[in-house]
């Protein structure tokens, strides 16, 4: 369709199309189209209106100026596209298989928004009420992989992910070191917070910088063999992230076969060869224990479908890991237990040795069943904590940052414990709920301090403080806690009998 | 929270705010907030913005000047019902039926906007994988009537309603003359084509006004017993249709439980006490017979749910009903028939006067298989002819129109038979394409005429005439008949031997 351009005062990023040209266009809800004159073109999301522009006329943000001279006839196409209508009337209706051509099209689609929010919801939907199909799931992870940037390395690139669900999971911060100390690259790429109240990049960006280009990192990590970074801005399979922000989170979805395809595709752009999934399951996590372990060998088979040869360890997700949980309070702990391993919580030290064991099992440094004591070794000889100053440094941290100069949120309130009894129940989902009203990850030094884990406790004994960043955010922690009961002490009495 | 007003010169009717706020706010994609300020208050759609307005500002179009003073500190929060967020999730993920409280607020989240486009389409696609819950339709049906304006009547209402799916579907046009001329309130809303090349509404268009309020229907269907007229502007079940033109149409989707709730909800808002429904089946249509028969149980059951005494005739669709398709075409058929019944086509008289046989049936004028020949007499004694001139007039049209008066297109094309032969196949979705190619619905005098249907057809004989509105639509229709091949010629000899 020709339509001629009109500059229009509105610091908006959009086209501006009446609806009578948008109707023959076919121009559904935040379409892209594109508009072509000569060599000139230029893309974008349309907006329809029966007020601002007349049939006839196409309106153009003035902050556009230059492009296209006013009153210029261009040619208008929709690319929202046709193909992949038909694509998701094939998964949608007839239930059918998509060959390798088709995914990669609605992949292209997600990344250059010409599948509309609609469409990617569908697409989010259909992974939700379906079944894993291993070979779709497989193609879409290349894809993702595809739609982004790729880094290869000169030498075998080692990785431990965890699948979410667990507060105070920092155990990247621990595993990344001991492993580099082993000699392994170890290119660890992570992605923000979304659900959570502090995701690997949110605790490792209290300590270091965290946003590198692909050149950056491949000189630190050829350096320093370790490094923690955000996969977001490094651009690696930025479709699956859209399709999670765009669909999954509005609708708190995660459906397996993309939590597949997403890991998949983040490990197969960051050219990683060998890779421990850690899968915690239990309550509050992902999963429950048996579907747990089905998605594991699912993952297993797709990795080596892919050429990663990878292990999944299922891990105990029933309470938090360590004592902290938000950026802060995380890198403290992590910190400390890096430097000082004896006075680091069991469950911390006990998780990420025995991750980090399977990777040097993997790598071929210990046999079967030995790679937990060398991490361990690792670990305790003081050679992990060397490394992580090494890649603190070469991240543009202070290597020298000590747990105590870490700054908490300055408003605090303490949980502490109603009776004499025991703790028998800690919430994980409670606890991030509340750390995030706290205003972690946003605010870095709120959180939550979990002073007990599953023991006795005496009345009036602290159980736990939470961090928070200002006294707003305090009162809804305050009315959080009072409506979730995040720490469940039962009294010795369990009961009377009259 | 609370933010400053500034009027901002956009032609838009949206509300602005800066990302920073729209993520404290929970704000996604297209949610609805609401100013308020003392009294005062303001709701609608708001955009996310990094550049025009900034943190602790929300932007208003100037266009909206007078509600608030510039500078004005208003309260903002976002109607993005966190319930509504619970009862998705509780569908979605605990796959648990839905209370009637719940439906209600899902419904009303539709219809206010305070539920996002995403949420709308996780509610079809929910209805599109998951079997009926005949008690969930129910409740969806009810609310949806209450959704809109209701219309309640003094004696009985009757109705025929057709699934939709077969091209040149008038049978409404001679049925509802014939019903009001047996003594039977009829009612009759439809709705615009949205896929098909002429809807109901369409076809009527071409001889009277459709559009009128819930007081002149009445008015005019006490006095005619019959109308036929659109039930979009009655503003009857409104809330089914943006369902539908917001999620449904995008996707291509139409699952049974929407279709069953939307047409007993504009029958429970229209008044409607006694009905039959026409489920068209076969290639082309929605259903297969064995599910179309299924589909019929069910509307039977949830008819008389809500108090609705119900039939449902089951209907052959291989083929178009009478000889054109298209809104100018089709009502010249459909008033040549009523003015000479023994001139029009079969299937249509057949089908029109089985249907209309059967509400008569209901309405108790004729024993059991005794209502079409009831119906037949109505017909071609004239009666129906002139009802039908009495519906519109009334509906402010002219009473004494002749079909020839009413124009077709005037760019026509010509499908004549390549050999000497027998037409073995008329391909419905194909014709719909063509016609709408051709122009129709939106263009009136576009469409098909069939000249032939299922004949033994002569070398250079004519099958199909289509008229078109404009030289460019008629390429595009030449286009998709070289494409679609929409009627199948077999020659006399099948094939050679040698």
């Amino acid at each position: 369709m020709k339509l001629k351009i009109q500059y229009i005062d509105i610091d908006l990023d959009v086209l501006i199309i009446s609806s009578k040209d948008a109707s023959k266009l076919e121009i559904l809800a935040s379409s892209i189209i594109k508009l072509t004159s000569g060599e000139k073109n230029l893309s974008g999301r349309v907006i329809k209106t029966s007020q601002v522009v007349i049939p006839g006329v196409i309106g153009i943000p003035s902050s556009m100026t230059g492009i296209f001279a006013p009153d210029e006839i261009v040619d208008v196409v929709s690319i929202h596209s046709p193909e992949n209508k038909r694509i998701i009337d094939k998964f949608l209706k007839s239930n059918m298989s998509l060959s390798e051509e088709e995914i990669k099209s609605l992949v292209t689609g997600i990344s250059n928004d010409s599948l509309t929010p609609i469409q990617t919801t569908a697409f989010m939907l259909y992974h939700h009420f379906k079944q894993v199909d291993i070979k779709e799931v497989e193609m879409l992870a290349k894809s993702f992989a595809d739609s982004g940037n790729r880094i290869t390395w000169k030498s075998p690139a080692y990785d431990k992910h965890s699948i979410g669900g667990v507060p105070g999971n920092k155990v990247s911060l621990l595993i990344v070191p001991i492993l580099a100390a082993a000699g392994l690259l170890t290119p660890k790429t992570s992605t923000k917070a979304i659900t959570s109240a502090s995701g690997t990049v949110d605790t490792m960006g209290v300590l270091a910088e965290v946003d590198f280009t692909p050149d950056e990192v491949m000189e630190i990590a050829n350096k320093t063999k370790g490094i923690i970074i955000s996969g977001e801005k490094l651009g690696i399979a930025p479709t699956i992230d859209k399709v999670i922000t765009n669909a999954g989170y509005p609708l708190g979805l995660d459906p397996p076969s993309l939590i597949l395809a997403g890991v998949i595709s983040k490990k197969i752009a960051m050219g990683i060869d060998f890779m421990v999934l850690d899968i915690p399951v239990g309550k509050g996590t992902k999963f429950v224990e048996s579907d747990g372990r089905v998605f594991g060998r699912t993952f297993v088979d797709l990795a080596h479908a892919v050429g990663i040869s990878a292990k999944c360890g299922i891990t105990y997700g029933d309470v938090p890991v360590g004592h902290t949980i938000g950026p802060a309070l995380e890198a403290r702990e992590g910190l400390s237990t890096l430097i000082d391993p004896s006075s680091g919580p069991n469950s911390l030290i006990e998780k990420s040795t025995s991750l980090a064991g399977l990777v040097i099992e993997l790598a071929g440094i210990a046999n079967r069943g030995q790679g937990q004591s060398v991490a361990d070794d690792i670990l305790r000889s003081g050679k992990a904590y060397k490394k992580m100053k090494e890649i603190i440094e070469a991240q543009g941290g202070d290597p020298n940052i000590k747990p105590d100069d870490i700054e908490l949120g300055s408003y605090t309130m303490d949980i502490v414990a109603p009776a004499n009894g025991w703790v028998i129940e800690i919430k994980n989902r409670a606890l991030t709920q509340i750390a995030r009203a706290s205003g972690a990850p946003e605010h870095p030094g709120a959180g939550i301090h979990l002073l007990t884990k599953k023991e006795s406790v005496k009345k009036g004994e602290l159980v736990a403080r939470i961090y928070a960043h200002s006294e707003h955010a305090l009162e809804e922690v305050r009315a959080q806690v009072a409506k979730l009961q995040p720490i469940v002490i039962e009294g010795l009495l369990l009961g009377t009998i009259s």
